[in-house]
């Protein structure tokens, strides 16, 4: 039996619910490498997240998530009333606990009173080619734009679209600092899944939030404080490392791979903070049996955590600027912040956002 | 290009990530109409929304909508090691701003220390017919079970597996008080986009938190006040009746529709609270260009909203029980709520059902 796919079932929403014009203004388009492209490591090909050379030094499945667009943004200025994207895709992914809209379409902010405010989604429909209209019928003015990739899967080319009498153009205003970024080295939950649109992930908020450009190094499944990663971030030289891959590393992994990965990001620089992060315990192991031996089980968890805090307390004798945060109601206490009892859905990206952006805060005013 | 599906990419998960034994027991399946079932009116086939004699009575959109499973859950008590279900979709819909889990997925909580907990979620596949493990490796203890269909599909049939030698029955305690439910009347947002699993949309979370059946007449695009859904309501002899149409409603339609669909419920329950509840403005309703005869502009809706005051503000002054939450703050000002400027993504969910929470906390402080 045939499948519907999603323009049938959205046709059902009134039209009210769609941005569709009846009369389109000439658009046209503009590649986006022409603006500014943040969220990459330096000298890294358009759109992805390790450099070429890296493809010979990291495991495979690193250097095919390296592929996906995860944190990657499009800063631009226009003032046109009309913005559209054409994109076209490398994998066509499909996810069951990710919208396609965060999977594999994008979201837009505006610069307006000194904050990003979210303008509109791109939609993908099925396929590898698409083109949506993100928003239509705005007044003719400047604005200031931050356009967030994919999350989970590549982009093999994207186009902006204005009005024909309208410009486009790399940012006016600087707004967000790329000098030193904040580098997130993480799992699938840093990759950005759950969250329902790309903007949504605790490291696109922390980016909007301090103005600060963050490089999203979330590897699904991946995450494993390995130090040839290490090396990639350190030629971003970042203002401050997040080390948040404990849920993809068992415990023997973070004793192995940690502190030679913190030792290396001191021997480049010793001052800059690192953020080790523990992990939640899953929803789920809440319930199964507990067997040490198990992944994703509650003592699996906790010793997971033990070698974390150790490889820490080891390290903060020797170096200064570690931080340490806990999972204990990182993402809340209520079990509604999980899509799947791993993966943050908003609630939880929204409540891990807050406690990254207080220790931040912290941190920036011990610095 | 052949596209990948969802198992394909979850592949690069780790196994920690996903639930499936190496070695499964017997499972043995039983037929879910066997246990309780809640959210449905009176009179309702299995798993819909509106008795088999509102075809002819209601909009064919409605009545489509109707066979959606949105706010359908089944009560049962177990005490399997293994929770799988099987299930048979009527649709097997693609949302571009839903996850599939929430759209034609399920999930599942079991009752602990008084509270309803979040165990674990049924993943469709690709395809009409779905089985997913749910959790397994529990210990062998009862446990009472609330198991939420899918928002945004139908389901032909569903049967719950078990352990061939646990056991599967109604609830052993009530705990969900069915006598006189909760309704929601109301649009996409009320049916659950974009809640990333079906036990996120705040009429669920209501019900957990209050113990008290909802039935969800969320209709997507299709919520208009209209009196023929208002007879199918009282029919439940309901303790308290949500009307959240205003999204779907132009002014006129709420001039038009609303006095009598307050008269009906008065002439036949004239105390049952009533709460009105005001649209939201879209987020992208800040950056189009006003213009009240275009419907999702800000004058479209606080026109849509001032008709709402009218009608409550007419009807209090003879009917006492009439409540109205403003959209003001109803999920928060941050414009991070939504996933593509007008449905509730998880922390709009959570932020609207913290508003209906106390809104329905004083109202039954007042009784």
């Amino acid at each position: 039996m045939a499948s519907s796919y999603y323009p049938k079932l959205e046709s059902t929403f009134p039209p009210d619910e769609k941005l569709t014009a009846a009369t389109e203004n000439a658009i046209i388009f503009y590649d986006a490498s022409n603006f500014e492209i943040i969220g990459q490591l330096p000298d890294t090909e358009t759109y992805t997240r390790l450099p070429l050379g890296a493809q010979n030094k990291v495991r495979q499945e690193v250097w095919n998530l390296s592929q996906h667009s995860a944190g990657i943004s499009i800063r631009f200025t226009s003032n046109s009333s009309t913005i559209k994207v054409r994109w076209e895709l490398k994998y066509n992914n499909h996810l069951s606990n990710m919208t396609p809209i965060a999977t594999k379409g994008l979201d837009l902010y505006a610069y307006r009173d000194n904050t990003w405010q979210f303008v509109g989604v791109a939609r993908p429909v099925e396929g590898h080619q698409n083109e949506a209209i993100i928003i239509e019928g705005m007044p003719a003015n400047a604005q200031e734009y931050l356009l967030n990739l994919p999350l989970y899967d590549g982009i093999l080319s994207l186009e902006i679209g204005i009005d024909s009498g309208a410009y486009v153009d790399k940012p006016a205003q600087k707004i967000i600092d790329t000098a030193h970024p904040i580098v997130f080295y993480g799992t699938s939950i840093t990759q950005g899944a759950s969250a329902s649109r790309p903007g949504l992930t605790y490291p696109a908020m922390i980016e909007r939030q301090f103005n600060k450009e963050v490089i999203n190094l979330g590897f699904s499944g991946n995450g494993r404080f390995e130090k040839a990663i290490a090396e990639y971030i350190m030629t971003a030289q970042p203002s401050l490392v997040i080390l948040d891959c404990t849920p993809n590393s068992p415990a023997d992994t973070i004793r192995k791979n940690l502190p030679e990965t913190i030792d290396y990001i001191t021997a480049v620089n010793d001052t800059v903070p690192i953020i080790l992060v523990e992990s939640i315990i899953r929803d789920y192991a809440f319930f199964k049996k507990d067997d040490q031996n198990v992944s994703g089980t509650m003592s699996f968890i906790n010793e997971q955590n033990n070698a974390l805090k150790a490889v820490y307390e080891s390290k903060i004798k020797t170096r200064k600027n570690i931080f340490y945060i806990v999972s204990e109601n990182l993402i809340g206490e209520d079990h509604e912040a999980t899509t799947d009892g791993t993966h943050f859905n908003d609630l939880g990206h929204y409540r891990a956002y807050q406690r990254f952006r207080e220790e931040i805060e912290k941190i920036l005013r011990s610095l």
